[in-house]
């Protein structure tokens, strides 16, 4: 069945009955059915957080190779992520989405429920939207919300000359999975390596990992790595008037990168360095609580790094030599390519 | 200068210098420059309100007919209205907009300037998004946030038997101005009727009026006319589980319409009728309430029309020899056209 053939409301309805979206929630104090979702205000303390993050097709996903779950969940994780970078929790998720009139209503299904559950993974519940018809690429356009405790929120721009570096996870396994797919396409690729295609398809937000880290009271600032950690580290020290730099033999590299970068001709080093979607946390984290973060993220079962240091200024990475040269690679959204 | 020679971050350095984007307001914590917006939690009392809406080139409007001003001032004032029709004020807009990168930043600058100017006049604030590049079609897609007393919300469910339905302005003009433009292009559309393609280009939320329609306390339900009459009270009937008739003759026609209607060789009543993007109110009022509820309203320098009655079930629209028929036209959007 298309689209065309249920119209919006069919959807909406359809969305409902598949219990995507619930009539009701704790907090939700009117949800689907009126021009606007009515929600109860934030505990006293509490501030709210909002981002929207959106994907379009073509630009940042081709049909043919990621499934309607996985495209719906990896919309969901990136703005989860954006919340786990202030120290937060995801309350609400908004879902804004424009199809052709002849996509399979079943295609909308999956997409719904790979939203679905990756909010409620961590907590959001769907709470409203949008769905458009459109003529050409297919978009969607996630908002979500979030709470954070005003003595827990993180932001960029509190680090300090001295602060440690620290990650969590491993960097490069979504441009890894991204450059197997581009090369081999989707079913070879799956062969060469499934995790690193899951880990660019199926991101996993860093909400436990945030709220560790947040709750030791040593995070000086903190953002997730969505554009690499080339792009991104140069945004975390400008936001703070700082420099850095991080030595290229502590990046986290799994074990599949290595595999897959072999496969690629490509080294895994500078795959981490480059990145984009990790959607791993940068944190900078006062050197007497580096012990603290640690074990507290270790505790949510993922590993974190120290790769390197805030300095007063300039951004470098420094090769297995000591030598040290600018950061590489990094996505730049209107170039529409790694630049 | 091309979108593609600035990237995304000189976009937002762009944006916050021409002071679209503030990097500071009353209850923002935290705006631009961090992974999310940090808003001050509201009043006790008060109630969040949510709406996100889409709008795509080809689909929702043609570029070489609508400025970049009016497409950012539409998209804003579509989510404005939502918040309009739940008895709300706007708060917070925020735009994620997808382009190509070959696109003129002067055009971007122009969007967001509407996008701005039509939060601010109804004291809402740009507080965050997402910038994105496409292959295709543009998008525009807005979170609207906005804030409500707990006993001015409006609903579209409180309809009962005998209540009266009014509306705030007039109807088609918005549809009337699109005919215009399908039919005449935009040169010969706009010597034809300024207004009807201002209605169509330009709509204007109707925040006071509906602020001053729920402070009588009459409004029984409420939404907002942007799929058109036909379209549109049938939602609120459901919602309630009610009926309704509206008689055809009543239906608030401006001048410009009766122009226009000729023009086109259509019936201004059908346009009325059917209608779209009015972005007009659509309430149910306790009878006894609406003498306050016209005059509260009329002092907002907006006309209001009562336009039939609540019924206990059926959906109809008495015409001027007294016949009765089912209402017809409204936006339809997987259709992808008038049904």
């Amino acid at each position: 069945m298309k689209l065309s053939e249920i119209g919006a409301e069919g959807l909406i309805s359809r969305i409902v009955q598949k219990r995507h979206l619930p009539s009701s929630a704790p907090g939700l104090v009117a949800g689907i059915g009126g021009d606007a979702a009515v929600i109860s205000p934030e505990s006293a303390g509490m501030l709210t957080l909002v981002t929207t993050d959106m994907l379009t097709e073509r630009t940042d996903y081709l049909p043919h190779q990621i499934t309607p779950y996985q495209l719906g969940w990896k919309s969901a994780a990136a703005n989860i992520s954006d919340i786990a970078a202030m120290g937060g929790l995801p309350t609400w998720t908004f879902a804004s989405i424009g199809f052709r009139p002849e996509t399979d209503v079943e295609y909308i299904d999956e997409l719904y429920r790979g939203i679905v559950e990756c909010g409620n993974c961590f907590g959001s519940i769907l709470a409203g939207g949008d769905t458009n018809s459109v003529l050409g690429d297919a978009v969607i356009s996630i908002t979500q919300l979030g709470r954070v405790e005003q003595n827990n929120l993180a932001r960029r721009s509190g680090a300090r000359p001295g602060d440690r570096i620290l990650v969590t996870g491993c960097l490069g396994d979504s441009l890894g999975g991204l450059y197997l797919l581009l090369r081999l396409g989707l079913a070879e690729a799956l062969s060469a390596s499934k995790n690193l295609i899951e880990a660019h398809f199926l991101p996993m937000p860093r909400i436990p990992e945030a709220r560790a880290a947040v709750g030791t009271g040593f995070i000086r600032a903190m953002m997730d790595l969505s554009d690499g950690l080339a792009a991104d580290l140069p945004k975390l020290c400008r936001a703070s008037g700082v420099g850095a730099v991080v030595y290229a033999e502590r990046l986290p590299i799994s074990n599949h990168l290595c595999t897959g970068a072999e496969r690629l001709g490509i080294s895994a080093a500078e795959l981490a360095e480059g990145g984009g979607e990790d959607y791993e946390l940068l944190m900078a984290v006062a050197p007497e609580g580096v012990p603290s973060v640690t074990q507290a993220i270790e505790e949510t079962g993922t590993r974190v790094t120290d790769i390197g240091e805030i300095l007063p200024g300039g951004i470098a990475i420094e090769l297995a030599g000591g030598e040290r040269r600018p950061l590489k690679g990094g996505w730049e959204h209107f170039a529409g390519e790694q630049s």
